[in-house]
Order: C-alpha cells, then sequence, then structure tokens
C-alpha cells in the first residue's frame, strides 16, 4: 500500500525500491536516489530532512558509504523507506523529494574496488566450446569443480547510457599467417548478472558460503562487452585482457538482496558434489529473466535460473585462497544462457561463431554488434503476490573507435 | 652536496629520493616521507611548515594527490627537497623533520586503482613452458608481438612487511585423477619491477607509448607470489586468479623515474618489428640489479635489462584498445629472469619445477617456499657519477594458512 500513484504492474513498486545515484539538471550534485514508479526518491535529501539516523551515509553521492554499513543497517534503511512511501502521513514532505525518472542522470552508483568475471553457465560454457573447437569438444575438466573466473578492470566499469567505443588491437584471424592491427571486427556484448559486495572481509580468512548475504549488498545487470578476435589473439596463456577491458556496463539500480526473497530458487543439482567450501544450506539460485535487445528488437531472453554456480558460491571460491572483500566490489555471473537458441546471451553464441547471422525484426542480420548499434539488457524477477520487480536497464551504444 | 651526514656509498642520496607513506608510534598517522640516508624526511610536515604550494597534495597521508599533479608538479617537489637537504640554511628547520627510517612503520604508499601484471621476461617464458610443457616448447606465437598480461586483485597489494598467509585451494597433481583441497603445497615467488601511473588518461584514448613519462610517476618493487597448484588447476581457459589474488607485496619507497636518468638502456633488439604502436624513439629499458634472498642467503641476482617489452610498451598496449589510467594504477613486469641459472626470478624455475632442488648455505635445500620462510627482494641501479641508488626491499614472511 502506498500514497504514491503506481501502476498496479510497475516493475519499480515498493517490493522492489533499488539504490542508485542520480542527478538533475543544474541541481546540487549526485545525490543517492531510490527508483520507484516512474520517480526517483531523492534519498540523500529526504533522509537529511528528516534527520534520518542513516543520513550521513547518503551524503557522499555514492553508495560506498551505505554498502560499507551491512544487513542490519540495510534492512533499517529499507523499512523506513517503505514506511516513507506507505504512510499517507509522509505523503507532503517525503513527495516533494521526488523527481521524475526521465529527468534525471544516472551515475556509477557506487566506486568499483575489484571487479572479477566467472564463467558460471553450463550451456554457455558448453557452446563457447563447441564454437571455438568443435562440436566434440569437452567442457574444461575443471568447470565443474570451481567456479572459473579472472579479474577484469574495474576502472573501465561505466554506467549504463555512457557510449561504448569500438576498440582496436591485434588480431588473428585462423586464415591468416600473422597477426594485424586495428578495430575489432568482432564487437561482442555479454549478458550478466552482477553482484555488489558492501561488507568487507579480512585477508587471510575466507567469507563461507553460508556468509553470503553478510556480505552482499545487492544485484545489478552487467553487459561484459567483449572483442572476440583481440581477445583470441591474447589469451593463451594469461587469460583475456584487452579484449575486455575496454568497457564493462552496469545497470543503474542495485536491487537490494531482501527485494529478491521470491525470486531465490534451488540451483541446478550439481555433480560431481563440490567441494566442502562451496556447499551451502541456503539456495542461492535467483530466477531472473533476462532479455537482450538490439536496437529495439529482442534477440534474446536467457534465464538465470539456469546457471551452475551460484553467487554465493562464487563469493564462497573467490575468497577460499584468503583473498579479502572491499566494499564496492563487484562480480559478474559470465554470460548467461539457457538451453534454447533463443536463451543466448552473447552474439558469439546467438550467431554460433559468425556462420549463422541472425534475424531482427524488418530482416536485418547481424553476426556480431556494429558501430550505431544499440544493446539493451533488461531483467524482472518473481516478487511478492505474483507481480514482478525490475532491474534498471544497462544500454550502450557502440561509436567507431 | 648535502648539509646531511650521508655515508659515500649510500643508496639513498640526493640523487634517489623516492617517496613513501609512514608513520611513527604513537605519532600524528600517516605522512608522506622521503627516504634519505638512514632517515626519512617527513615531507608532509616540513611542507606545511615551509608554507610550499605542494603541501596540500601531501596532507592525506597517502601519495594519491602528488600522483595525480602531473610531471611539472613532480618535478617541483623533488627540486625542492633537493634544496632543502642542499642549502646549509635549511639545516636546522628541515632537520627537525627527519626520522630514524629504523622507526617508522611503512603503510602501502598508494591506494592501487587497478593492477596489472605482465609476462615481458623472454627466458622467465621460456623457462616456464620447459617447465610446464617440455624442454622442446616453444613460446607462445603471441609472446613477441605483444606484452601478454592480465589483471590482478588491486585489493590484495600489501606493503613490504605484511605476513603472507599460504593460501588453501583446489590444486592437481599430474599424477592425481581428482583435484583434492588443501593448503598449497607449491608456494612461490616472482621477482618483479612495478610501475605507478600518476596522471590518469581517458577512455577511449589510447596513450602514446612516447607519453610514458607523462603518466607513470615512479618505480618500485613487487614479489607476485604464486600458488603454482592451485593456479595449474584453475588457469585453464581464463587464466591464473587464485594462484595470484591472495597477496602481491610492493617495496615501501616509490623511485621516481627521474631519478633513473642513468639506468635507461636500450631495450633487447625486437624481432619481428613491432606493430606502430609500440614502437617509441626513446629507449625505456632499465638497467636494475635485483637480488632475491631467502632467510638471508642470496639466491638469485635477476637483471631487468634483459626484458624484452619495456615498461613504456607496456603502457602503450594495456591502454591501446582504449582503456583509461587512473591514477594509482600499478603495473608490473613479470618474473625478472635472466639467461644464467643464478638470475632466475622464480621458484619455479631456481628449482626448475621442482626436480632440482637448489642450495641455500649451510647445506639447507628449497624447491619452494616453506612456513616460516622470509624473502627478500632488493635492487639498486646506476645513478650519477658512478654511485648507485637503491630501491626498498620487498619483504614477506609466510605463515601457515
Amino acid at each position: 500500500m502506498t500514497w504514491l500513484d503506481l501502476a498496479d504492474d510497475t516493475l519499480f513498486g515498493l517490493d522492489n525500491l533499488p539504490y542508485g545515484v542520480f542527478s538533475r539538471g543544474a541541481g546540487p550534485g549526485r545525490r543517492v536516489g531510490v527508483a520507484v514508479g516512474e520517480h526517483v526518491l531523492d534519498l540523500s535529501a529526504a533522509a537529511e530532512e528528516a534527520g534520518a539516523p542513516f543520513a550521513g551515509l547518503l551524503a557522499g553521492g555514492v553508495l560506498n558509504p551505505l554498502l560499507a554499513a551491512g544487513p542490519t543497517t540495510w534492512r533499517a534503511v529499507r523499512e523506513q523507506v517503505r514506511e516513507w512511501l506507505a504512510g499517507p502521513r509522509h505523503a507532503d514532505r517525503v513527495g516533494a523529494h521526488l523527481v521524475p525518472r526521465a529527468e534525471v542522470r544516472n551515475h556509477l552508483p557506487f566506486e568499483v574496488a575489484d571487479y572479477v568475471d566467472f564463467y558460471s553457465s553450463e550451456q554457455h560454457a558448453i557452446n563457447a566450446a563447441a564454437i571455438l573447437f568443435g562440436a566434440e569438444a569437452a567442457l574444461p575438466p575443471n568447470w565443474k569443480r570451481l567456479p572459473i573466473g579472472y579479474h577484469g578492470r574495474a576502472g573501465t566499469v561505466v554506467v549504463s547510457g555512457t557510449p561504448v567505443v569500438r576498440p582496436s588491437g591485434q588480431r588473428k584471424p585462423r586464415r591468416d599467417a600473422e597477426p594485424s592491427f586495428g578495430p575489432s571486427r568482432l564487437l561482442d556484448i555479454e549478458a550478466e548478472v552482477g553482484f555488489v559486495v558492501g561488507v568487507p572481509s579480512t585477508m587471510g580468512k575466507p567469507v563461507p558460503v553460508g556468509d553470503f548475504a553478510e556480505h552482499v549488498f545487492g544485484v545489478c545487470l552487467v553487459n561484459d562487452w567483449s572483442a572476440r578476435d583481440i581477445q583470441g589473439w591474447e589469451s593463451q596463456p594469461l587469460g583475456p585482457f584487452l579484449g575486455k577491458s575496454f568497457a564493462t556496463s552496469v545497470s543503474p539500480w542495485i536491487v537490494p538482496l531482501d527485494a529478491l526473497e521470491h525470486a531465490r530458487v534451488p540451483q541446478p543439482a550439481q555433480e560431481p558434489e563440490p567441494f566442502e567450501y562451496l556447499r551451502g544450506a541456503e539456495p542461492w539460485g535467483l530466477d531472473l529473466a533476462l532479455e537482450i535487445r538490439l536496437n529495439g528488437h529482442l534477440v534474446s531472453s536467457p534465464p538465470f535460473a539456469t546457471q551452475y554456480w551460484t553467487a554465493a558460491q562464487q563469493l564462497a571460491h573467490l575468497t577460499v585462497n584468503g583473498a579479502s572483500l572491499r566494499t564496492g566490489d563487484l562480480y559478474a555471473s559470465g554470460t548467461v544462457t539457457g538451453p534454447a537458441k533463443e536463451q543466448r546471451g552473447s552474439f558469439l553464441e546467438l550467431s554460433w561463431g559468425g556462420r549463422e547471422p541472425f534475424e531482427l525484426a524488418g530482416g536485418e542480420t547481424r553476426t556480431f554488434v556494429e558501430d550505431g548499434d544499440e544493446v539493451v539488457i533488461s531483467a524482472t524477477a518473481p516478487g511478492p503476490g505474483g507481480r514482478r520487480i525490475g532491474f534498471g536497464d544497462v544500454r550502450g551504444r557502440v561509436v567507431p573507435g
């Protein structure tokens, strides 16, 4: 219940309440906001005016202080925001802090500490192996033993809406004897789900898989833009580097874990049984329905529930060697790909390595991303009462280098 | 010339003047300092007292504001410090800000933004391939085309002196059918040289190889601790991850590029000719003489002049795809290994994959690092007039997990 005039099917109701950072016109700089309906609640201003105990956490124009404060504070802030938006007596005072979402500019909602990318969709890994090595190619022998991952570049994580400049670099198509230098010809997307760490951990002390919700604040969408040709030439033996680091886009609204209670599902059965540090009692599969649109055309609907390794297992793995977490760490799931053709999370897979161009409505086809293309990744998840909650879109338009 | 009483052969004379961050006992918190002789000049205090224009850059207890200020400021600060230490009229005032280096505690001198590790010693790459794949193994086909690199974990870069906790993780020796979980049994070091970025760059705009000194502030030593068994099991196909991220140690004193003028040498001939973006007119080979000591025993003397790819080429490569630099970015050269056995920069190589234990004085031998071992990496470089300048040691003692 709310005094706000929300559509029945809004994806941004009181069950959601994701956090972001915005500014508005020539206004007073960056503020912490909460998306609700078609508006943004200026939470920095509302909290300051109300003398809320957490107001100081929201005064810096970035989410990190709130992230660091931990689950007890996150729940307290969420309850207060819900109360302000539900109780009619708050309508006038709080209503004055609502701004139309269409009028704000979103900023990167948190300062990224370290960025890790995983590879945790089985179908994606199967497809990638088949495309690169042939239909008989097997999953790597370690794939079902550990959540394979690597560090990406934190400094080039950008907010949705940031233009993506086509990278140049060295590439060597199979038919060429020598590498050449030039703009990437195989620019790709990767539809992923990102997890934002709030509470840090100590070096030397692994984070137990059961402590996931003590550390992770919330969830966003990630487009892990990839230059397949640059990646292919550089990545043996030390992994992807420039093929990834030119840009990584994130959605502007971080959905708190508490909003995803009804999205939780058991993960797929894991065989062989994982090592003990990866075994958790609580199910952290998440039933997020992703959608990928290219220039407005729906090209794929990847289902996140099919992910083999959960975010809780990924967090336990990334710290099992004693590596510490910091506030603002981001880790992404890896490309989300389901079993069907129209569930593939990258153009590499949708076009099967460029061999099978896929159709957009109106007869246009694509293999990889072209200059001027805009890719939008969106997602919804089940909420209470049959309603759905939404994630902010992560969008990016490619411009020539 | 200086009013200080410096030994003739000091490695920390007025030709050096590296920067660090220190605290002292119950004193007033972290300060920026300059190492000179057996002392540290409290530069934060000296600059504040003198009303120096750059005092504000040194007030935050970390080098980043100074790093961001750029070469003109770096030169101005260096000149001022030299004048304060040279001119007898400054002796009393500045002398009051000198503290014995033995009495200070060093802190991580800068906040690390992104950390990249390269692989740029040809002999190291040859040795690694031979150890892993046999004596006939070739360098990877991309090795002489591009400086292979990958992102490491910025959050676990720690200052010299920080204990290193032996990591646990999954590993699978060749003789075993299945992986197992436990403490790493193949803990290793990597003696490397680190480059600290001061001036940031813009996304989408590669940094020309000739602009190296416009961006890079200075040089430190790096021990890229590695757990070879964990690394071996995880690293296909996406590269090293937990085998590296548990800890990376850096020396506490950052030597400015200007102090290394006399250390500059041409790099080895490069064949095939590098792509244009990697071709620079200025020689940025550096004649640093590294030394590795294990529990006080000298075990190796890796020569940095043998590196194939220079720091300038590495910087151009890491940004050629449009990735941006940030103040506090750190990138390391990769293990420094020369042609001779006693010039190898890792225990993997010194013990040839554990097959040829190497001797310490007194009959002890080693293959990999054992609990309780302390490894110290140090280095000197040529300065003016036949004198040498020194780098701070990077030391770490391994403790059980």
